[in-house]
């Protein structure tokens, strides 16, 4: 089942002739997640092949434009190719009213609803769960109130290893406990341990999202051993004070977290357009962080 | 001084991967207008390498998305480029209530005025008038109300012939009203014509942008002899029911429209997606009008 990234856009602030402002999709087991949406996403996703019908989940990290400009074109299109299903947008309680005159204007033809859920800037809240995945935001620390994401995939339960279900004649009703823990008894009445009978299930994988923020030690705990972490590199650390100033952070502070939260791979975007050419950031942050990569538009990050 | 038409984008309702939605670039002696701003105006604006600081006149024809979505995008980064020159937006009242949302998070820091100037949509109306330039909007026919905008230079003065000035020894008191009109007397009480003295100033240039409309004969005699005409061409003659009732036009009827006009050249854009390739609207079109051709993304219309 995959699980992988796909960056859509990664400017900071103001488009460019190359480069969109922040949008992602997050596929888990062909389930689609939009995580930002500055303006052209749409345009985006229709060049990368993703199916605008599929999306029905969208989060919203912060009000600043670039981050959710893009949104009301998406709902119009989606409305106009007659889609049906609600979409949910998670986002802060505001953005009801930024686009309501928007929305409102095209309401009449829409066949779907749309369902604001508002996002908690003050502690770490679940958005959404269900038997694959749970998504949850956390606040970082920027000029406006802001949440990363993380999605984390469920733990599975062990696999038992199907040549032993013939091999001890195991009746398909004691699968589920066996899997849950149990042990088996035979019917000589010869015990089989759980752990003989099962595999461990595949480790969990997960994804965090770490939008527009300062540096910020808090986060360290939240995205601790996630496998792939996206956090915002605004800056090189030759402008460290106006990384502080305009609460955003440096490569070398991304990979601080990075490292700090010893996650296994870092992404690092959404950099100033005072930097022409991306590979400073990779540099700066692989000398703390080795196992970095630039989140670059159209490239996929697949987590086996 | 040039007068050229450039086209950022042309697609109709829904963006494609290839095609935005519609947008237009008028430059009258290095003073740009922006005709519609559909979403991605921006990107295309930078990547077709305009100055985005050189707006100040914003036209929307009407209020479906793919003619405005981009507009508040544009605002957003006028603004944090640090913009000072006021923006004219020329729309229906209505937008003001569409973007209100939006403008008010943006405002505090934006070092600029934006002046709404609310459409006609009963009758002609001029928008903007000087010395080089009449723009006057008119409307047109569709599903809500919108407007056509018709670019026209101002009638030119005749030029005054220089080796005539030097041979009567006109003071350069007289020229103006020579060039207005005078014949002149030497000091010898010689009269010489006005029509002696001058060459017949350069034809005055006009371009017609006849956006989402039904097939409407009250705009021919509005942009009777244009010399560039852009209108509406969603569907082809095979979906000419589908064309009323959408009130779109075809290819043929835009062709129609620019023939009664007697316009010099036609542009055809705004294409349905259920086309693949536009080449079925040229033929349909020059079959009826000769001199039309496709506004597509990037090109640049002079005229001389």
């Amino acid at each position: 089942m995959p699980f992988e990234l796909t960056i859509l856009g990664s400017s900071s602030a103001i488009p460019t002739s190359e480069k969109y402002p922040t949008a992602q999709v997050l596929n888990v087991h062909e389930r689609f997640f939009l995580i930002d949406c500055g303006e052209g996403t749409q345009i985006q996703m229709r060049r990368l092949k993703f199916k605008l019908a599929r999306f029905n989940h969208i989060f919203i990290s912060h009000l600043h434009g670039d981050h959710y400009f893009g949104l009301v074109g998406l709902i119009s299109t989606l409305s106009l190719l007659g889609n049906k299903n609600d979409i949910h947008i998670y986002a802060h309680s505001e953005i009801k009213t930024l686009i309501k005159g928007q929305l409102e204007f095209m309401k009449s033809e829409m066949a779907f609803a749309i369902i604001f859920h508002p996002l908690n800037f003050k502690k770490p809240q679940i958005l959404l769960e269900d038997e694959q995945i749970t998504v949850t935001s956390f606040p970082v620390k920027h000029s406006i109130p802001t949440c990363g994401f993380l999605f984390e995939e469920k733990q599975k339960l062990p696999n038992i290893k199907k040549e032993l279900i013939e091999k001890y004649q195991i009746p398909i009703k004691n699968i589920q406990v066996i899997k849950e823990g149990a042990n088996f008894s035979t019917e000589n009445s010869e015990t089989i341990k759980h752990s003989d009978l099962t595999t461990p299930p595949k480790e969990p994988r997960s994804y965090a999202f770490c939008t527009d923020t300062a540096y910020y030690e808090p986060v360290i705990n939240i995205v601790k051993n996630v496998n792939l972490l996206y956090h915002e590199s605004t800056f090189q650390n030759n402008k460290k004070e106006l990384a502080e100033k305009t609460m955003h952070s440096t490569a070398q502070q991304a990979a601080t977290i990075a490292k700090k939260a010893n996650v296994k791979k870092l992404l690092i975007g959404h950099f100033s357009n005072r930097y022409k050419k991306p590979e400073g950031f990779l540099k700066e942050a692989k000398s703390v962080f080795p196992e970095t990569f630039l989140a670059t538009e159209g490239k996929t990050f697949k987590i086996k």
